[in-house]
């Protein structure tokens, strides 16, 4: 086999267990948003505000590609699961912004407790220079999926 | 700072850059599937299918975490877009079993074309030896995925 077909044969095997994990990762999050009576996309928006703090409706829209109507029915889904609240942007009165509330967490954080403690475990099979190279990876792997929902968006 | 406290850390960066991809993930999924006007659980129910062969309705209910009754009304979708079909196993004819339809698949491929390409172009900045080790990973961050699938679904 030539140099070549090995590198493509890497290729093609990473992006097939990528989407292995994605399979699972997707079907995961179904049955761990239904336990909490939400949908998977609600879970993943909840994360999203803790990652990047209050966001506007529209920035939600953006950042997770629904549409404003899906993100006003999301808003007031995790409004009532008590997962965010409305509020007026202190630094511009005239602007709401979802802050995320820490009074839904501990319940999700539950949820992926044996999720976190077995990723843990896996992590001690490595090196710490593997696992900086593993980092990286996925983590530009997660930048490639927020380009690509943006891409998906921008086509619809 | 202790080697313990290090190796912490890369411990809790990784289960974060996992859950930073899992979240885009989960959001990409949603808006693909929505492209085809599939929920995203029925598009990774017909991956799951393609990727396993076909399969009893019982075991794609244990294989997805979903209850019986949502697996059936899975089927239907699936069975109405063209992504899988019912059918008698040819080799026990009491037995049914869900096909996956190679029909539906080129949509499907077309659309994470695009994410398949910018895959392949991220693999291109790895060595095949860091590649392996990742593949490696990844793996098996998809096994622990399926794991904890189960054991949600043994809680729920």
């Amino acid at each position: 086999m030539s140099i070549k077909n090995e590198s493509e044969d890497r290729a093609d095997l990473i992006i097939h267990t990528m989407r292995r994990l994605a399979t699972r990762t997707v079907l995961f999050h179904q049955a761990a948003a239904q336990s909490l009576g939400l949908f998977p996309t609600d879970l993943k928006s909840a994360d999203l505000l803790n990652e990047l703090g209050p966001l506007t409706a529209g920035e939600l829209s953006e950042k997770t590609g629904l549409s404003s109507g899906a993100v006003t029915a999301l808003i007031d889904r995790l409004e009532k699961a008590g997962y965010a609240k409305r509020e007026k942007d202190p630094k511009d009165k005239r602007r709401v912004i979802i802050v995320p509330l820490t009074a839904g967490k501990s319940q999700v954080k539950e949820l992926f407790l044996s999720l976190s403690a077995s990723t843990k475990k896996l992590t001690n099979e490595y090196k710490p220079e593997e696992l900086d190279l593993i980092i990286q990876f996925i983590s530009k792997a997660a930048e490639i999926m927020d380009q690509e929902l943006q891409l998906l968006k921008s086509k619809s």
